[in-house]
């Protein structure tokens, strides 16, 4: 069942043109054979992945080059057509699915490499790659990706670059807004914007991409990426580790700062109700009970011994201070993944456990769990399960609440709650998943009016006639 | 004598108004005492540290607070009066210093901290700080600040967000687009946009504080900047290395890259000419001598037993393979300063050497010192000294020539060879230092023509009177 949040926001279909039998007989002409029509075929591509949002589009393109892109996005402009650009289909906001007929604009056959330089670690490839098949690539030749995340098996490069993707090894690496180098973007007219440089720095006037980097296809299509990679560390450890309250958990990260310094890669953390869900829909099962809290902790280095030496010391520390109760620790590959997937696992498992609101916000360090406890609290018998885990080291809290099914009166009582509760305390109302359709009309929780008039102008300044991914990001002018 | 370059490109005077003596009455009642019009006062602040372009402004403000700023810009902007934003008017471009009568905006006497957070790092504060103050308050609490660079004692942290600035940390902790998370901009018109969040992540709308980052005070006046600054390492070693040949520089930097990891701070790289120059205009003595090249290697990690072995393993490597034949290591406070000031005072030596033509450019690694042997053959006799140094683990090279003194026949041997030569190998006219006034007619060697168009886009949408430091950054319109 799809809840099609659209009707909750009574959002009007805007007076894009509707597609006749002479469009389709055009894009026929430009990539023939890749212009799906077949209803069933494009189900899949109407509907997200949460099944929260469902469109009705009835074309969907697949293009294979930046000149195919220019040429179908110039006819769409011209015909005054609206467009909802799709990678993987992976986003948690509504942003990659059409809102009502938006023709779909697929990266799923841009999936090339265009080059990788050993020497500097920059890749350049086509948007359509998938996260995981490039990290494969670069593993082979000593490299890895800068950024990791649960959907990586299906994500395309180009989806998160638009939606500024966070993920697990942002504490390490940085944000996309560092590591991508370079964007070749084709506008709404159709017009290509190369900024495809391959160097670290380059000072030459205003830095376009970085516009289009989070702009979730509202500005531009981007078509390919220039990124930076690191090398692939020699050493990776993990350590699992069982807190016995939130503030230990806080505790613990301040001291595995200090002591794991540079190596320190990932700082996870989830409370004990994500690992029931994990263990009673997945069948995982949990190396360290009996803990309110958990942490995820992993090194990446160049000397195994150090590192090893470096984590020993730590856990030391934290064991005998009474912050760690119980924990356990992988250096090889295969239980590594097997810690991962209890972290990783943990939206798969939500999804088994009903209907499920999802929210990602940012907050201060010290306050991020206290927005846990107070909606539990506030929801008390209305939920089935209020849970809360997320990049601890990045300030960035999940918050998920789960139902048996989905509840027009839960939702009110979870929103504007938790929206202005996130505001309270200077936060953001979502930290890496974008606002994509689900969350636009929330912005102003977040970025003062200023602001969002101004992103309003360069949606105008870019894109006039509003034809890509319409419905998305910002709110509504009304 | 100072050069000026205005001459040069024959830049006419835009139709701003002139300055009356009510315009200096009304901002004496904004800002009282704080009005500079004493033209012996003045006359540091019209001219370039290089002494390489001077304008001739009437009027300095000298404003304490965001609404200040907001008060007086939008007084110019109703009055259109054109602006020169200034801070510690370091700026090798000619961006700093007014090209006409712009009256300049000195963000001088905004130089309050206004918070630090011991648990995340994050730094708010005003935009005229003094980059090194910044550091020394930071390091008192066992945290540094993410950018170094050579004029740290009197460039302000706002010019330094403005100009993108990049510098000896950047191979470590990332440029400033990934650690500053959030600016105060006052914008043309006097409007102020509030974007000074203070989190890791914030995926609501685009990021406007980008476009802000290194538009040079053309699209907006930053008046405070929130930065993310990383623990202070525990341990920092140095090693300063020569080399026989540039491939040796490129192998030595493999080589420690692998060896040494996550932590290598700094891999900076000069030739026997920049050494001749410290030694005889300085008096600073080469410790590692008999070298054509030189390199200087930074650790900073938290261990400083494991750093040394990492450190010593790197260098027998190195040194039994041949890559490097002579070298010294540091790893006390005092000698690490010296060694790192025969790096970091190039700069002085060569104003010292007579008139330098300064170039700044990103090239792919192999290709980097390429361009300083061409150079060198293409000029002959005609230049004192041809120069290279620079951040080689960011592909930045500084490329200089100094002459006796300034010679317009001289310049037209450099330029455009210089820029077309970049050019041919994709690479960047200016990696780190901006446009300016100098640099923005050579734009087009580095960024296409769409580019172009859209960045006048984005400066007629945001400052469409033009006030804000005209004749900068892009290049005139005819």
């Amino acid at each position: 069942e799809v809840m099609l949040t659209r009707e909750r926001y009574r959002v009007p279909r805007l007076p894009f043109s509707h597609l006749s039998d002479s469009d389709v007989a055009f894009f026929e002409r430009i990539i023939p054979g890749r212009v799906i029509t077949d209803p069933e075929e494009l189900k899949p591509f109407n509907v997200d992945w949460l099944k929260s949002v469902q469109g009705c589009s009835k074309l969907m393109l697949k293009p294979q080059t930046t000149a195919e892109v220019s040429q179908l996005l110039r006819y769409c402009y011209e015909r005054n057509l609206a467009v909802n650009p799709q990678g993987g289909n992976t986003g948690l906001v509504g942003g990659s699915v059409p809102v009502f007929d938006e023709i779909i604009l697929s990266t799923f056959l841009m999936n090339q490499i265009i080059s990788f330089d050993k020497v500097s670690g920059i890749l350049v490839c086509q948007a359509g790659c998938i996260l995981e098949k490039l990290n494969d690539y670069l593993e082979e030749q000593g490299f890895i990706m800068p950024l990791d995340l649960g959907a990586k098996g299906s994500c395309h490069i180009g989806g998160n670059v638009a939606t500024n993707a966070g993920g697990l090894r942002l504490l390490r690496y940085g944000s996309l807004r560092g590591t991508v180098l370079g964007l070749e973007v084709v506008l709404a007219d159709g017009s290509v914007l190369d900024c495809l440089t391959s160097l670290r720095k380059d000072n030459t006037g205003y830095d376009l991409k970085q516009l289009f980097i989070g702009s979730e296809g509202t500005l531009g299509v981007i078509t390919a990426v220039s990124i930076l990679c690191p090398q692939k560390p020699k050493a990776v450890n993990l350590a699992f580790l069982g807190c016995q309250n939130f503030n230990k958990v806080l505790e613990t990260f301040t001291t595995c700062r200090a002591m794991l310094g540079e190596i320190l890669s990932a700082y996870e953390f989830m409370d004990e109700k994500c690992m029931e869900l994990v263990q009673s829909h997945l069948k995982l099962s949990n190396p360290v009970t009996g803990s309110p809290f958990y942490v995820l902790i992993e090194t990446s280095g160049s000397n195994s011994a150090h590192d090893e030496e470096k984590l020993n010391n730590f856990l030391e520390q934290v064991m005998t201070s009474g912050l760690v109760t119980d924990g356990t620790v992988a250096t090889d590959d295969k239980k590594i993944k097997t810690l991962w997937s209890l972290r990783e696992r943990i939206t798969e498992a939500l999804t088994h456990d009903g209907y499920v609101y999802k929210y990602d916000v940012s907050l201060p360090v010290g306050k991020l769990y206290d927005l846990v406890t107070d909606m539990r609290a506030h929801l008390g018998q209305r939920a089935k399960n209020v849970v809360g885990y997320g990049h601890l080291g990045d300030g960035n809290l999940h918050l998920n609440i789960t139902t048996e099914s989905y509840s027009h009166s839960l939702l009110d009582a979870i929103e504007p709650f938790v929206y202005e509760w996130t505001a309270r305390y200077k936060g953001s109302i979502s930290a890496e998943h974008g606002l994509g359709f689900k969350k636009k009309q929330f912005i102003q929780y977040s970025k003062p009016t200023e602001a969002v008039f101004l992103m309003q102008c360069f949606k105008a300044m870019l894109d006039p006639k509003g034809i890509l991914n319409p419905y998305k990001v910002l709110p509504s002018c009304s």
